[in-house]
C-alpha cells in the first residue's frame, strides 16, 4: 500500500464504519423497531450522518484525494485502490457541492413529504401531497445545479447517480426499442390471457408454509444462511453491512401465493451479488455492487429469467405442491409456469408481469425527463400519468392512489431510480444470452444444480464488486457494449411460445 | 441551560449516538446477526468503541468537566445536569486512567476468554480455562490499581462500577445474614419439598402458544409495545436504545414452562423501569436505571415479589390453563403457586429458586473477595467452589461445567457484579413491604389492576433515571437507609406459610 493511501486509510476506514452503523439502523427500523422510537433514534441517525460527512468531507481527505489522484500516485496503487480513490472522488464532489444547511433541510424535508406520501396515498389525495413533492423536485433542481459540469443536463446527474452509463440518449433508444416491440406483443398476448387459469395463486396459503417453502427456495439458488438472514418488512429489499452478513426481508400475503416466492428469489439474487464480492474489497467504497442497473440485472435474472423457467420448476415443483397439497394438487407444472407468467395490461408497477414491467418504467422515465428537462406543472402530473397510462396500455387508473401516487421513490427524492429496473433486467438477458451460448443452463436448471451458474456470476461480475462499471463488465462478460436486442428476443420468444402466437 | 454545559454538549450527545449504535450491534449480534458475520463486524465495533472514547476522553472534555465542577458553575445547573457532570466524572475517570493500549488488548483478552469459557465448559476442562481466567485477573487487579485512591480495595473498586452504594462492609453484613437465617430456613424447607408435584412443569408445551402467552403476560405487567419488542437468544436479556425503544429478549424450553414465563417477566421489570424514565434525561448519562442493583430490584419486583404470588396468578391463571389444557386442566392454582416457589438446594444459580438464590450468590461473593483480596491460586477455584456449595447447600457439583464454570461473567471481566443480583432482590422487598403499607397492593393483584403499581414505581424510582443513586431513593420513598431485615422477613413469611413449617 503507498504511503498517501494509507494516510487516507483511517478515513476511509471511519467512514465505513459509519456508514454500517447507518445501516444497521436502516435495517432495524424496517424490520424490529418498535412504533413511537422514531422521533429519538432519528437524533441518533442525524448524529452519525454528521460524523459520516465529516470523517470524509475535510481538508486531509481532500489533500489526499488530489495527490492520489496524480498520475506518480497512481502508478503505485493496485487495482481496486484506483477504484476506491474514483469511487471517493464521486463520493467527495456529491457530498461536498451540497452545503450542509441545505442537505439537512432537504433531508428533514423528505422525512416529512414521504410521511405525507403516504397519507396522501392512503387518503387517494394528489393534492396534499403536491406542495411537498414540488419542495422535493425544487431541492433536487438546485442539487444537480450545483454538480453539473459542461453541458451535463440536471437529470442526467440523477440518472448518474444510479448509473454512470446509461445517459438520457441510452435510455431513450431504449425504451424507443420498448415502445417498438413491446408494446405491440403486450396487445397480441392480451388478447389470449383469458386461457389461462390462475385462480390457485389466489386460494388461502398457510403463512408459515409459506416461509418454509421461501427459505427452502432461497437456499435452492444459493443465498448462504452462514452469512445471511431472511426478516419480514413491509416492502422487501437487500441490505449488507458487509459480504458476510448479508439481509432480505419479504411479505407474507395469504392469498398470494406468488408474491413472496419471487420477491424472496428476487431479494436472493441481490443477496447473492453481495455475499461473492471478494473479502479484500469488502467494507471499502468498492465493496457493493457495481451499480443499481448491475444489481438489478441479478436479482431479475433470478427472479424472471431463471425462477420464472420452466426448467427451474421441473426439479422442485413437486416440493411446491407437497407444501400446498390442498390448493396445487391438481394444478400442472404447465398451468403453473404459465400463471406464473401471464401478462397483461395492468396498473401497478409492483405487481407487474415480466412483459409489462419495462412500460411501467416508461411510463416513469418519460415523466421524470419531462419534470427536469420542460417546465411542467406538478399539479398536472396525475393527468398526465393517466394519459400515458392510457396510451401505452390501453388503461387508465381510476384514481391517484393507483395512479400516481403508488410508488414511494419520488417522496424520498429518488429521480432517476426507476430506469435501472428496465436496462436491469435488459442487461440480465444479454449475460443470460452469452451464457446460454457457453453453458448448458437448461440441464444445469433441470438437475437442480445452479452451482455452475453462481459460480460463472461470481467469477465474472460479483467478485469484482465496483471495481469495473456496467459496460466494463459487459464488454469483458459479453465482448460487446449493452444492447437492447436480446431483451426484446428474450420476451419475444418466451411470449410467443407461452401463449403460442406468432409474431415477428 | 449554562454556557459551559451548552459547550460540552455536542461532546455528550456525539458520545450517545455511539454508544447507542453500538448497543444495537449488542442486539443485532444475539438476536439476529449470521453466524459467519462477527469478524467483519467486530471491525466496525472496534471503531465506533474508538470513536466514543475519543469523543469524551479529550483536552476539552476534560477543561469542561472541570470548569462545571465548580461552586460557580454548579449554581448554574439544573438537578438532572449536575447528575449529568457526576456521572460524567465518573466515567471520565474510568476510561481515562487506563491507558488505551491496555484497554484494547484487555477487550481482545475478553473476547478470546469468553470464548474458551463456553469450550472449556462443554468440554468440562476447568483446566483449559483457567490461564485466560489468570490473565484477565491480573488486568482487572491492575485497572482497579490505576483507580485506587486512598485505602479503597480494589473489590470495592469493582463493586462500584455496578453499585457506588455497597461495599464490602455492607456486603459482609448482608450476606452474614444470609448465613443466619436463609441457610437453616433452607434446611427445614428442604425436608418437606417432597410434598410438592411439579411434574406438570417439564410436559411438552408448544412453543408458539408459550410465544403467544409470553406476550400477553409482558403486556399485563405493563410492557409498552410501543416502545418495545420482545425477541428471542440464547440467554434473555433487555437493552435499550432510549426510552422509546426498550427490548427485551427470552428463550423458549419445550418441556419447561416456568422457565420462559418468568424470564419474560423479570426482563418486563427491566423494561418497564427503562420505559418509565423521563423524557427529559433519556439519551443523556443519566438516562438509563440508577444502578444494577436498582434494576436487579426492579426486574426481581416484577418477576417474584409480585410474580410467584398467589395474588398475581388469581385473575390470570384460567388463561394460562386454556392455553395449556392438554397439561394443565387438572393443576389448581394452589398447586401452580406451589410448585413455582418449590425450593431445595441445587446446583445453578439461573434455575435457582427464590430461596436458593442468594446462597448462590453468597458463594460467588466471598470467592470473589478471595481472589481480590488474597493470594488465591487461580488453579484451585474448583476446590473452593465445591467445598463451599457442600458447606451451604449440603450437595457439590459433579463436575466443573455444573460447579465453576456455570457463568459467563468472569470470562469477561465481569467481578463484582453477582452481589446485585442479591441486594437488588432485598431491595425489593423492602420496597414492596413499604408500599404494603401504603396501598392495598393484594387487592390490586387480585383485580388485575397493576396501574397503580407500575405508577409508584414510576414516580418514585424509575423517572429519575441514575439522577439519584440507591441510597437516595431509598431513603426518599422507605424514609430509612438499605436494611436486609425486610428480605428475610419476605423469606421466612412466604416459606413457612407455603410449606406450612414453624421457624422462628
Amino acid at each position: 500500500m503507498s504511503k498517501t493511501f494509507e494516510k487516507l486509510q483511517p478515513y476511509l476506514e471511519k467512514s465505513m464504519a459509519l456508514q454500517t452503523a447507518r445501516n444497521l439502523f436502516d435495517w432495524d427500523e424496517q424490520t424490529t423497531a418498535p412504533f413511537e422510537a422514531a422521533d429519538y433514534t432519528s437524533k441518533v441517525i442525524g448524529i452519525l450522518s454528521d460524523e459520516y460527512m465529516k470523517s470524509l468531507i475535510n481538508e486531509d481527505v481532500e489533500k489526499l484525494l488530489k495527490k492520489l489522484q496524480e498520475k506518480k500516485e497512481q502508478e503505485e496503487l493496485s487495482v481496486s485502490e484506483k477504484a476506491i480513490i474514483r469511487e471517493l472522488a464521486i463520493t467527495y464532489e456529491q457530498l461536498e457541492s451540497i452545503p450542509s444547511a441545505e442537505y439537512r433541510a432537504f433531508n428533514e424535508l423528505t422525512s416529512i413529504s414521504s410521511r405525507k406520501w403516504a397519507k396522501a396515498k392512503k387518503d387517494n389525495r394528489y393534492q396534499d401531497f403536491a406542495p411537498y413533492l414540488k419542495k422535493v423536485i425544487d431541492y433536487k433542481k438546485k442539487f444537480a445545479g450545483y454538480r453539473a459540469k459542461g453541458d451535463k443536463k440536471p437529470y442526467e446527474i440523477l440518472l448518474g447517480d444510479f448509473d454512470e452509463c446509461f445517459m438520457i440518449k441510452d435510455l431513450d433508444i431504449f425504451f424507443d426499442q420498448v415502445k417498438r416491440d413491446i408494446i405491440p406483443l403486450l396487445k397480441e398476448v392480451s388478447k389470449k390471457v383469458e386461457t389461462i387459469d390462475k385462480s390457485y395463486n389466489y386460494l388461502n396459503y398457510d403463512i408459515e408454509k409459506q416461509r418454509e417453502f421461501c427459505r427452502y427456495v432461497s437456499g435452492y439458488v444459493g443465498f448462504d444462511f452462514n452469512r445471511g438472514v431472511i426478516s419480514e418488512s413491509a416492502h422487501p429489499f437487500t441490505l449488507q453491512l458487509h459480504n458476510h452478513d448479508v439481509r432480505i426481508t419479504t411479505n407474507y400475503i395469504e392469498d398470494n401465493l406468488e408474491s413472496s416466492i419471487f420477491s424472496i428469489i428476487h431479494e436472493s439474487g441481490h443477496a447473492i451479488y453481495e455475499m461473492n464480492i471478494d473479502d479484500d474489497i469488502t467494507q471499502t467504497l468498492v465493496g457493493g455492487g457495481a451499480s443499481m442497473v448491475m444489481h438489478e440485472s441479478q436479482s431479475r435474472f433470478y427472479e424472471n429469467i431463471i425462477g420464472r423457467s420452466k426448467e427451474f420448476w421441473e426439479p422442485i415443483y413437486d416440493k411446491l405442491v407437497d407444501a400446498f397439497s390442498d390448493n396445487l394438487y391438481n394444478v400442472s407444472l404447465n398451468q403453473f409456469i404459465r400463471g406464473i407468467n401471464k401478462a397483461a395490461p395492468n396498473l401497478i408497477r409492483t405487481e407487474a408481469d415480466e412483459l409489462t414491467y419495462c412500460i411501467h418504467i416508461l411510463i416513469r422515465y418519460e415523466i421524470e425527463k419531462m419534470i427536469f428537462e420542460e417546465e411542467i406543472d406538478i399539479d398536472d402530473l396525475p393527468k398526465l400519468w393517466n394519459q400515458k397510462y392510457q396510451e401505452y396500455m390501453g388503461i387508465s387508473p381510476s384514481s391517484d392512489t393507483e395512479g400516481i401516487l403508488q410508488d414511494t421513490h419520488w417522496s424520498w427524492g429518488e429521480f432517476g431510480y426507476f430506469p435501472s429496473y428496465a436496462i436491469g433486467t435488459a442487461v440480465a438477458s444479454q449475460i443470460f444470452a452469452y451464457m446460454e451460448d457457453k453453458m448448458p443452463i437448461s440441464e444445469y436448471l433441470k438437475t437442480g444444480n445452479l452451482t455452475s451458474i453462481r459460480e460463472f456470476l461470481r467469477d465474472n461480475i460479483h467478485k469484482y464488486g465496483a471495481i469495473k462499471n456496467t459496460n466494463q463488465i459487459l464488454m469483458e462478460v459479453c465482448g460487446e457494449p449493452f444492447s437492447a436486442e436480446y431483451y426484446v428476443k428474450y420476451l419475444k420468444d418466451k411470449y410467443t411460445m407461452l401463449y403460442d402466437i406468432k409474431f415477428k
